[in-house]
């Protein structure tokens, strides 16, 4: 069986799109890019006559688009994320440029489906969307004007990725099997009732250390033999109390 | 008197654009990557609260763009001009893709302004215009689907423009003088005139040699005094045909 190529691995994920008009002219963005595997989590309104009417000759994607309830939904089977926006984070995710950003991706594609995050036109992702990501990709803009269009900037992420495909005919087989996203925000869970078990995790500040542990394991882009492994790190651990309790 | 910075001598033309509201997605995309001089060569509707309303907070460009009735008008006093387009010509432009055409705009921008230019969203520049211009820029596209919207094509460009300017602070002393559009163009009309009264041009096919010998010189990146030069013979050319007449 012939591989994927590496366009057909990459998801487009618009969380909250608040005009849909926007995501008609996305679409019509990917679809000149090749990029075909659109995600919408909770947008506005959709379907929409605007959409449609930006969307020109791309009307096929929002007619096969999987609208989502979440952002887990969204990202669910995906091996590697990026999330989009125009703001530094306080807590140090990698960040990445378009150009870094599709040579990634194409990369990490290698290993099953990948996506890149796009959050609403005003405010952007969340702190909690950004933490489902393992990098941050921010357009370098000029310092007195750095509001991009969201579709403008779906064009030049799309751009860069088809970019970074030119000349990838096929993957090689895997090296090894990578742990998805479902595997690893199960995990994630299992961590956080662990520390929780253990008493390490402070009840006051549970979010910011489970944040810096996300990125620690998310960098790390885990196997699904390795999940499996610290899962059962976990539940050793958490055996004693559970006796005891 | 220190240099200007590369992104200041960079001209955005757009010719004949139907709806304003392109305009201004435009103008926004330019803003965001540092880009500020925007000339609107017979725009059908402008100003118009499309362009406004598009615009967001680069409404400033809006009131300073230079409209124009002509390209030549846009194009005046510019030293390199690439034509943006999404379909291949029959004669043989040099084709840049957006990545050398940033690298290029840059590069040439250290002997004077230089321009990209953007025909109507529907038809594309035609091959007059192109012929104005000393390369063709186009953004590699799946070959399903090529049709970007004309502001989702100015941000990819805007933005490769940017990559190239990033780390060139000033540009060395210009190292000759180079010819600018207004003094090409009046050789390319003293050359034709030559060339009908010496007799070498056929009256039944005088625009195509015309093309190919406009992208000849606009390849040479003539200088000032090479144009004197070449004007001085083709006025020697000229003389023993005005005698004899």
């Amino acid at each position: 069986m012939p591989h994927p190529s590496p366009l057909e691995r990459v998801r487009i994920v618009l969380c909250g799109t608040t005009h849909p008009g926007n995501i008609g002219a996305s679409a019509r963005a990917l679809k000149t890019m090749g990029l075909a595997s659109l995600y919408l989590v909770s947008p506005k309104h959709f379907p929409a006559a605007d959409a449609d009417a930006m969307a020109s000759g791309a009307a096929d994607l929002l007619r096969t688009a999987a609208v989502c309830g979440s952002i887990d939904e969204a990202l669910d089977g995906t091996v590697f994320a990026v999330a989009c926006t125009a703001r530094s984070r306080d807590l140090s995710h990698v960040v990445l440029t378009p150009r870094e950003t599709g040579v990634r991706l194409i990369w990490e594609a290698a290993r099953g489906p990948v996506a890149l995050v796009f959050g609403p036109e005003q405010s952007g992702l969340t702190g909690r969307e950004v933490g489902r990501c393992a990098a941050i990709g921010m357009i370098p803009t000029s310092p007195d004007y750095s509001s991009l269009n969201l579709a403008a900037a779906v064009q030049v992420f799309a751009y860069e990725v088809r970019q970074a495909a030119e000349g990838v005919v096929s993957y090689p087989q895997d090296a090894y099997d990578a742990a998805n996203y479902g595997d690893v925000e199960f995990f994630f869970r299992h961590l956080e009732q662990t520390l929780y078990d253990i008493g390490f995790l402070d009840p006051m500040q549970p979010k910011r250390l489970m944040q810096r542990l996300r990125r620690l394991f998310q960098r790390a882009r885990l196997e699904k033999e390795e999940v499996n492994i610290l899962r059962g790190i976990l539940s050793a651990a958490q055996r004693p109390i559970k006796r005891n309790s």
